[in-house]
């Protein structure tokens, strides 16, 4: 039997457009000789679909959808993932679910039993997890049909009461289907080998593995759907970051023939060491994962360009490379915007690298309107010295400038802060915290110089004079980011610890940091909650980004009003 | 017995600090001759904790905060809610519990079943289930101990499969206690002693039910804790969004004697349909509860003065008249920023409005730096014609000269717009949207005319003109809102239909409403989900705020690509 898997980027809430994605691949997949094709999580109508799925008129529509797909399943067995109302009178009022379709009939209907509910998940939100678990039975064979997180309970999970394989394979299944939305991090991409490796070796059955793939604002679903044999050999991976359809030939005597195609290159072997930051580990990936955000947020939008501010500092040169690379050179729009403290590199270095990366960019001097505020400024301020105060001003200069044009001709503004200084709060609300998009949100600094030094592999395009110098805001003269911040290679572990890993001071304090820095360090992490609160969407690549899945209390106490040193 | 409800107001994540407060209402209590005091809900802590609960240690000070209460417990007993580790290996790591201690002994721990995870509330992200159920005894008395939700289950809640009390029945409890964190919204007050006489009248029981104060970033606790004998009559009502520790009397045969002091005016009656907009109901509570979220808001940060733009409009003359309630005129600047574009009478009736109310302001005319802006950017914009850009400038720009006060006198900047303009996007992102926390962002503007004439109930202190006159934006000439939007005797029940009810365009038709508005409404709402993502706190009076309650995809499709008609 040929069993297609289908590798697919959906929109979120676009019930209409998924479906058609959905037939497309069935029609692809039958054309193929493929008997059965499997999709990934809650396909029909996009992952995370979140609130939307509160709208019972939202489900209504899946249903709707999935009266469609179950005509198409005409000759062909079609696994599907889509909401399923809970006919219960107790418990949350949906299923995340798995529909199996065959010969326009419904087969049956598995439910998701281990919802993820921490990080970006909120899956108890909306779900109710599955109390009952049966194998359905299509052409003879019988399927194990698990969604995404199922899998990763092999009955000793520390959050799952449930495991819906130990309750399956007493029903002696053939093959184990898998449905994700499992998105992309850094430390992800070995986890999930090992994963569908421990499962197979647990319950001798060979995996059927599909993700989902494309980037949903800040989540990044990276694809690397694979097929495991019985005797856990990789018989098929599909590519990251790309849309596919492959199929799999099953020879019915629990083996797999050789893949029909030629499998991708074999996915990335990362060694994670989770107790550190690892600057320079998955910096590929973490590329490409970057500019998919990028070029599937504007795509997703309705937008082709953007604009940034672009400062001859690194991030934002690192920025601007990404968006070149994700939505062509002629449509990205950098605008260097000098204030007086600006150095004169600053401006030919931002101008090198537009040269190089071929994209329009302007110059627009700060000064004047600076004046002009400075000067409306002066009876409210009266003889107070130039401080922060002036400094945010040009910030918010910029900030006006970049969208003002953003505005008058249809451009999306791309933020360029790294995840270190949104930490820290080293950055000005509405000035260089504006934008719709920030694409190194969730890199810290020393993640920023190795993606500037990843670019520049093969030839410099970046260039070296913006990586090589002193990290500077040039607010005011001869600022660097040394006289407010620690070091980065000092910083950026602490963040790691304080903000990845969950550490509280003491027991980083206890690996060895200096006690005053980690303390102020926390500190001014937890004072800028306010001003996270107000960032855009950051497109994430590690296991603990800011925003959604970062949920802490603006206005907290914990470790800020008394720092014990 | 003398039993004491402590009404609290904590600070989240201040343990050291809520420990203090505790205490000292233990030794209010027992100077009082009470031999049991009820505290809230995860007071130890304060509600709701959000990811601090992930800190192991954040976990480990509260245990500390817990030994200190326990050793306070001579003499009297104490029942208190915080987090408690889970020691099982499987679920999730805490339980939300409430501890009971007497004699400087623990007693027992109670831990909440009905986990609430919809809209603002995230407790499975942290906490299991209880899934055992004892009653603790103090004093030869049982004590039948729920938290907050568990007595909203009636064994026939649509949420929840296990109903606390009907396991805790069965050993036969003396009382109800009950330790909430209950938030205020303007439908909630009359459901509360609802649900105490529901219970009550099952059980039979008498019940105490001591609820948090205060308000912590956008929401708001209202207190109101109650206690009531076994034949569901009101014994103690505590007054709302005041702390206090009130005592009763209860004479071991199921009965209370006459509180022995004097109940606070009756609970406001409220008789709230859920089904459409009801903007002149709870506006007292209204007031109250955004009076009071603006305080605390200042207080707990550590802020003492507010910056506002006052436009002559609704929206920011109600803002700043509950700012100088909260915060006290002299603590209140309003800054007057007239463009090319405003009406003589827009300063004139801002101005009368800050001598009624004796804040200090300044007037500030945007049209220097406008023209500064205009001109740098004429090489760019070269001949377009005056449009959205130009509006938006003007914004930013009273934005810049707002937020460069605040920073340089330490001022926080609070924001002006309404539920209906955040609804619709029809603000500026930088500009008006700009703000630490955001009054009026849960008030429909039907709602704000209504806060306006109850503000102006004994007097005029909002002049007549601004609440008269037609809304405007000013940013172009002669701009009405109404060239943009619906007039809002139509919008804001629309926008209540789809936010508050979750209704569809196809259910809200179907109630009258004109089809191509109702598309129009969803379709604005939709598309400015990205505004509202970089939006400030919201303090949040309705039953579905913007914000953490409101978890919508930012770049969705529903209904938004194809409008049906």
């Amino acid at each position: 039997m040929r069993i297609a898997l289908a590798q697919q980027n959906y929109r979120i809430g676009d019930i209409a457009g998924n479906t058609a994605k959905i037939l497309a691949a069935v029609e692809e997949a039958r054309s193929a000789g493929a008997e059965l094709i499997l999709f990934s999580e809650l396909a029909v109508c996009g992952y995370p679909p979140r609130d939307l799925l509160e709208f019972p008129e939202f489900i209504d529509a899946c249903e709707h959808a999935l009266e469609q797909i179950r005509e198409a399943a005409q000759g062909i067995g079609i696994v599907v993932g889509a909401p399923q109302r809970n006919p219960n009178k107790n418990g949350k009022r949906l299923f995340n679910a798995a529909y199996v379709f065959h010969n326009q009939a419904l087969v049956g209907v598995a439910q998701k039993t281990c919802l993820p509910t921490y990080d970006i998940f909120d899956e108890y939100r909306y779900f109710e997890p599955a109390r009952e678990w049966s194998v359905l039975t299509f052409q003879g064979l019988k399927l194990a049909v698990t969604i995404c997180e199922d899998i990763w309970n092999l009955g000793d999970h520390p959050l799952y009461p449930q495991c819906p394989l130990d309750h399956l394979i007493a029903q002696q299944p053939d093959l184990i289907l898998n449905l994700s939305a499992s998105p992309f991090d850094y430390t992800h991409l070995e986890d999930r080998k090992a994963i569908l490796q421990q499962n197979v070796r647990k319950y001798h059955l060979p995996m059927l593995y599909c993700n989902a793939v494309g980037s949903q604002t800040e989540i990044v679903f990276d694809g690397g759907s694979l097929v495991m044999d019985a005797k856990a050999n990789l018989i098929q991976q599909l590519p990251l970051f790309e849309e596919c359809v492959r199929c799999v030939d099953w020879t019915g005597d629990a083996q797999f023939i050789q893949p029909i195609q030629v499998p991708s290159a074999d996915l990335p072997h990362v060694e994670y060491n989770p107790d550190s930051l690892q600057a320079e580990q998955g910096i590929p990936e973490i590329h490409q994962a970057l500019v998919m955000g990028i070029r599937d947020y504007f795509g997703k939008m309705g937008f082709r360009q953007a604009i940034l501010g672009s400062s001859g500092g690194i991030d934002s040169a690192v920025t601007l490379a990404l968006a070149v690379e994700a939505l062509g050179k002629e449509n990205v729009h950098a605008v260097l915007m000098p204030s007086p403290f600006s150095s004169a590199h600053s401006v030919s270095d931002a101008q090198l690298l537009s040269d190089r990366l071929g994209n329009p960019y302007e110059v627009l001097p700060i000064d004047r309107v600076f004046d002009a505020f400075l000067t409306e400024l002066k009876p409210v301020f009266a003889d107070r010295p130039f401080g922060l105060a002036e400094e945010n001003m040009q910030s918010r200069i910029r900030g006006n400038f970049l969208m003002s044009i953003a505005n008058k001709f249809g451009y999306i503004l791309l933020n360029t802060s790294n995840k270190s200084e949104l930490a820290t709060g080293y950055g000005t609300l509405y000035g260089d915290m504006a934008g719709g998009l920030a694409v190194l949100g969730d890199c810290y600094k020393l993640q920023v110089y190795a993606l500037a030094r990843y670019i520049n592999r093969d030839k410099e395009i970046i260039p070296v004079d913006i990586i090589d110098k002193a990290p500077s805001a040039e607010l005011r003269p001869n600022q660097k980011d040394s006289d407010s911040l620690p070091d980065y290679s000092v910083l950026d572990p602490i963040l790691y610890q304080y903000i990845e890993l969950r550490n509280g001071p003491e027991s980083i304090v206890l690996q060895g940091y200096d006690r005053h820095t980690v303390e102020r360090v926390i500190r001014l992490v937890n004072l800028n909650e306010y001003k996270r609160n107000q960032f855009c969407p950051i497109i994430r690549i590690s296991p603990k980004a800011f925003g959604m899945g970062r949920r802490m209390p603006i206005v907290a106490h914990y470790l800020t009003d008394k720092p014990k040193s």
